[in-house]
Parts: C-alpha cells; structure tokens; sequence
C-alpha cells in the first residue's frame, strides 16, 4: 500500500499559554518541566493530526532555556511536522513570549520531538504519512531532519559512532 | 573566597510518582511530558541541594522513551549532580519502573539537566559548590561532564564545531 | 490624549487543547465548564494583547452545547476582539473540534465576551484601543456589538428595556 | 409513563470554594472562567440530583461579573432547579462572598443553566421530573423559565424571532 | 477584653464535590488522601468564618474509611465548630455520598480537625471566640470535645497519661 | 497456603514533594490536607509494594502538624510497613523538611496509615505478607503495631473500650 503524503501546513498547530502561579518556580519563573510537558502536548497534536492517530513521544532532543518567562505573560508554541521516517515523524516546536506593550513577540527556545503513530487497537507503531515540504523553511527543517536522527541514534547507543556518516562529515572538514 | 566542595550523596533526591489519569493519553500511557516535568522538579530539587540556592533549568539533554508507562504504576527518580561548572551544575536524573509482583524495578530512561544556582536577592547566577565524586558510577559521571557540556555548546550553537575538542576526538579516531 | 486603532489581526489568539481525562463528565465527554474556563482565558489573552493591558471578563453572553466533545480530542479556540466600547472590549470566541481522520474541523460553539482593561497600578479600567475591522466577517461581527451590547445591558438590568433602540427594532418589524 | 414531580429541595446544592493561587489572574483576582467551571459543577450536580441521573450542560445564559473577588476569599454556591422542560431543567446558580469580619455575605452573581438529563446506556436524552415550586422566589423563578427559554432559542437560532411570544410582548408593551 | 461567643450556625459550612477522574486510585475509588484534603478545606473555611481569622490545621484526630467512594459520584461535607480553647477550635466534619435514584444520602465518615486561628500580620496565635451550642447534637459534641483534646495532647507526647482525667475514667469503669 | 514474609526494606518508599503555590493557605504556608494526601500516596505506594496489589486506605491515625512549611520548600516522605494483619497493613509516614543552606533536615511529623490489600478482580480484601522486622527501629514499630490495633478498633466504635487489652494496661499502671 502506498503511503499517503501531507502538506507541512495541514498539521501545523499553535498553542497559547498563560503563566499560572502553580507553573512558577518559587523565584517566581516558568518551570522548565512545565514548558517542556506543554511543547510535548503539542508535539502530540501535531504529529496526531499529521499521522491521523494518536502518538507517543518517542525522543526529545536537547533543549535550552535561556530568558526567564515570568508569572503572567503569554507564551505561544508552534508546532510542525519536518520529515517522516518509517513509523515515526519528527516534529520541530518554537516557543515564543509574546509582549503586551505592542512590541514583536520574543523567540525564547524550541525543540525537535520525535512521535511515533500508534495503530488504535494492537498499540504497535505504524507508517506515518511522508512530509511534502513547500517554503524554504520547511525544506531547511526537512534536510536536517536525517542529520538530526543520526544523532539521536548515536545519543541513545542504537548506532556506532563510525556509521553516524552525517555527523562524522560535519566533523572532519 | 574559596569555592564548598560537597559530595555527591549529600544532595541524592529519590522522587516517587504513581501514574494519575491526567497523567496518561488517550492510549492510557504516560504522556513524555509529564515525565519531563517530573524529571525536572527532582533536578531542581538536587540541584537546588547542593547549591544551597534556588536554580533554574538551562538545559535538558536528549531523552528518550523507550518501554511505555502505564496507568496506576508506580515510578522511582532518583537525581544526583555530576559536576560542577562556574554557576552551573550537571544532574543526572535516572527513571525506574518498579514491579509490584516483587520482581526487581526496571530503568525506563534517563536524563543530563543542567541546572544554574541563582542569587535569592538579585536572581543573577553565583558560584555552584564543586562536586566530589566518591564511588566508580559517580566517577564516570564526572569524567563524562565536560564532553556533555561541549555537546550542549554547540548543539546550542554557543561553540563552533571546530572547538569542540572531546567531541571531535570520538569521531577521529 | 487619541486612542490608539489597531487590527484585529494583531491580537487575534489560537488556543489548542487536548481532553485530559479530568476535564470530562461521567459520561466521558467534556464538561461544559472546563469549556468556558479556556474560552475565558483564550478572551482573555486576545483582550490582553488588543489592550496591551491585563483584562479582566466583565461579562460573557448565552453559550449553547451542541455535540459531545470526547476524551483525547483535540479542540482549537480562535479570539479575536471585534470592536472596543469605552474602557472595554468584545471578544469573539469561536471552538472547533478537529479530526485526526483528515476531514476538514468541525465548529463546535462560540461566545461573547466584554473584557476590561484594568490600569496595573490603579487597578481601575482604562481606555481601550479602537477596533479596525478589516474583511467582510470582522465588519460584520463589529456591526453587531452594539446589539449584542444592548442585549448585555438590559440582560444585567443595567438598560431599560425601553432604550434597548437596536433590539426593540428586531421586534417590531 | 407518568412523569415524576419533584421539589425544589430535594435537590438543591450547596458549593464552597476557596480562592487558590492558580484561580487567580495576574491581578490576583478569580478568573471569571474558573468561576464559570464551578458554576457549571454546581449546575450538574444539582441538575443530576433532581433527574436522578447524569446531565451534561446545554447551555448557559449571560453571566456578569461585577466585583473582584480576591485570593483566599470564600465563595458559596447555590443551585436549584427553576423548571423542568420535556428532556432539560433549568437550573439557577448564585455566588456569594462570604465574609470573614462577621457581616453577611454578598451576592457575586448568578446564571440560568439548562442541562439535558441522559440515559446511562444509551446516551440519548431522556425526560426530566417536573418541578413543583413551593416559596415565592421558587415561584417567580418557575414562572420566568418559560421566557428565558424562548431567548435561548432566539439567541442559538432554534426560533424564529417572530415567534418569540413572551420576549414580543417585553418589548411591545 | 472579653471573648465573643458566637452560634455553631454562624459559620456551618457545606461543601460538594463530584469525584474526577484524578481523585481516584486505579481501582476506580476516590483516593483517602484526596477525601482527607476536602475535609481540611471544609474545616478551614468553617473554622476561618468562627475566627473571623485565616486559621491552620494543627492537628487531625483518628479517620477511617469505610465503603469506596465511586468516581462520578457526589459527595457532600459538612463542618461544623464544637468548641473553642484558647487559641484554637475544633471543628467536625462528616461526610456523606448522595444517592441519584433519589433514595437518601449515606454517611461515609467523619473527623476532628483542631484549627488555630492566626493574626494577619503576626501570624501567632490570637484567641478564638467562644461556642455557644444550641441544639442536642451540637451540646453532645461541645460536650466530647475536652475528652478529644485530651487524647489529643497524649497522643502527640504533650500530655502525660497519667493526667489525662477524662479517658482514664473510661478505662477504670 | 502459607503467607509470604517480607522484610521492611523491600517496600521502603522515599517521596519529594517541593511546595507549590496551589499547596498553600492565603498565609504562604503548606495546607495541613495537601500534606495529608501525599502522605497518604506515600503510603499507599508503600503498602502496595509489600502486598504486591493495589491498596486503599482504611483509616489513618491522628496527625499533629507543629511547624508551618512555606511555599518553596521541600520536604521528604518516608514510609515503611511496620507490621501485617489479616489483609491489612499498618504503615509508618514520617515528613522531614529540607534545609538549602546544608543543615540537616527537621522532622516535621508523622501518622500512622491502615492500607487494605484488595483483589484485582474481585476487589475484596487478601491476604498481606508477614512483616519481618530487623532493625530496633523497626522492631520497636511492630511491638507498637498492636496497641495501636486496638485504640483504632475502640476509636471507630468496632471494639468495646473494655476489650481493649494494652490499651487498658497502659492506663491502670
């Protein structure tokens, strides 16, 4: 059976956040664990309307924080699919904290999850629609995408550091 | 003035969480994110130990999600810092599944969070104890501190690739 | 002092939302409260952004339920301020259902509501940007505030019915 | 089948809620939509006492906000049936803040729910009691049901508004 | 200055609660904890509206739970003074499981809570008024009440056995 | 069949819990019930993992709560089995809070928890494992166990006081 291709745009989801006092830190900042359980819920989402069934979190890749999100201000996450693999889909979020005094809203990290489709009823993963990549941004996500899986692979002790040809290459130069 | 140096055991925080309904998805498995959070309130919590201070997540490194977590079961976290750096300190957060059927608990992931002590009055960074390794496993931990830190750096894109010199030498060989 | 006009594309707010099992009934459907809990903090976002100003909800007008929304469905919320009254502002808010299977999403409820911008420090209202209505649909949702508005005002006993102009000419016809 | 006629008491709920940090806005007062959600859980449970069965939220009428309600108040709920139509009852729900300095509470603000009683098997409506009021209050709520149904209807586009009977005659006069 | 004394009714206080799916453990019954939380709220806000003061759990006497409480299920607390000493008051709370099929409700079980009232800006302690029972129950609970405290102060080491009057009586019959 | 025997260490359970916002009264110090339900998880997850099934809790002795816990802090919870019945299981909860700036960390107090071994299927009560004590900490709580047995049964009115053998013994010396 063929597999079905997707648009970047027909799974691509936003969420928006309030800083509620119990997400605070007693410094009275954005827990980091709270950030990252909202980015994986969108990562869900996305990758559950990409691959039209519910999906588990398979990896998240290094994520950072570096500006403290405060008590009250309003986060945006956005959420898109980069590239399919067999059964698995990467998705890449952005967060963002959005600024009330009319300035532009503030990049504050992101991180690249990767979702694997669930069949609903034997649990056991299944082919995820390929991704069609249309903007120049969506085709840099795209290329990158198998770099990145080589990577996580090596991290998570699945593949030999001498078989990881993407990240040797950028290494050697 | 000269930097505390404290020993690893006398910040070890073991975290136990039973898996509540709002915790799972719709496939009855615990979502990635709520583990994330967990993972990072018992980092905050060691962290926060041995600093003798509040702090805050600078980072997470890769994590994976291998054996799915279900409905009612009951995790361990245990978290100990690995190495100190200028204001920062690396923990390590191990997450196990125990067995109710007696049988021995069983290591579902783990995690590197890099954790920044902070001032209370002015929240700007301060100098972290040293850490002193005592057994073999806290030793590794150490050992490996400085090639996870130059990973951070450039995956966080604050060191050029050509700098990284821990790293290179893996893929040179 | 001139109050500032802005569009309503500046503000306009994109909520997402997974049911979790805590925001459903009995029945396993969600609960028409937890609803209106994110559609006021989806108003109250959009209010925010438009007033560049912490909101408050003054009021919210006849919400209807029409089909069941189950567990693990994702919902999105879209607000966008439709015009600007003295020290506040009305926010529509519409709720799709989304469907994992590729069918387009189906709108599930909307409702009105009058947010107030408060002053930080004063914590008393203050004026509220204009609205400038741009397409067809937001032209036709500022055209209706003032009815809406009147319904709100004789509703709250705060209007006569007998000054109610805009509704009375509903009636009479 | 006769229809079973219950009254108002046998079902009337009382609620009392007290104000958490995570009910708060960033002002440090309720948050209308958390409001909302206990007004609702109030609506259900008296509406499910008096059906003897699980009800779901069909619709809520306009709610008004009118004084802040501040972090660690008190508020007391009631609900109580007004009339049952042929598978929903009409539901009143008032919130009053108590309070602590011995002087009697004060009325927040109220709204009309209408919730559909469902059969546990099937899921499809079924017939709700009949009320019987017994007070005058009970009374003059049973006879205004009639009224603030027809603007349910209007307002969600089930009637035409020519044949809105009671609401013409308001407005006629 | 002379206490006030104030009437038991002054400050009874009813609470309902539906039990959600995160209240209950994963045999499908509400968690006891969870339960013993609503109790220490229905006894603080009781205690609070006696005091006319915020007030702090200082101790719970012996709770047992006896038939599983269902999720979905309704559940009614009511808490009321007994008596007051010094600076603190106890306060009763009973539970009980409302019946849908229209049979009447059941007691679930029951409590002591001792709550001390506190100053605002010292937070010490400060007196608590005086309780004037009036009917049976309320002057059979007034009365056990010293017999309570002095288990109490035994079981939490501040008394010695041997001057614990009250219950050794019963003992030597 | 013959009963199983468990040592103590075989379900020794630690917990952390750091206090958040939505943990605390309007004072900023951690509500006697919130401490109260995690101390019951605790026991809860203790006693699971020596009866190796689901438990629910049957009753919990008297709690005193002496110092206030504020709103950042961490405490620890510790608990342990201390002797088996029939089906049920006495567990010992201690909290201890944490201090950052590298004292040793407070008791801050205890209660004694009754869990109840149930069936997966049946959901009627089964038999517990022995308890095998090794430590004088450990065999001091399993002498206690019984006379606590007894004041339990006597305080929930399923012992007559004169039946209460240690007890009784206690208060005649």
């Amino acid at each position: 059976m063929e597999r079905k291709t997707k648009l970047v745009n027909q799974s691509r989801t936003t969420m928006t956040e309030m800083i509620m006092p119990n997400d605070t830190n007693p410094l009275g900042s954005l827990m980091g664990g709270v950030l990252m359980r909202w980015m994986d819920i969108a990562a869900g989402i996305c990758g559950g309307k990409h691959c039209e069934a519910h999906v588990v979190t398979a990896s998240v890749d290094h994520v950072s924080f570096k500006h403290p999100i405060k008590l009250g201000e309003i986060i945006t996450l956005e959420a898109c699919v980069t590239r399919a693999f067999n059964t698995s889909v990467e998705v890449y979020v952005e967060v963002f904290v959005n600024n009330f005094e009319g300035k532009p809203r503030v990049k504050s990290n992101h991180a690249y999850f990767t979702m694997v489709a669930l069949d609903p009823d034997s649990k056991t993963p299944r082919p995820a629609p390929l991704v069609a990549p249309e903007t120049d941004a969506e085709f840099r996500l795209y290329e990158g995408a198998n770099r990145r899986r080589e990577m996580r692979l090596v991290l998570s002790g699945r593949m030999p550091i001498e078989d990881a040809v993407d990240i040797k290459s950028l290494f050697k130069g």
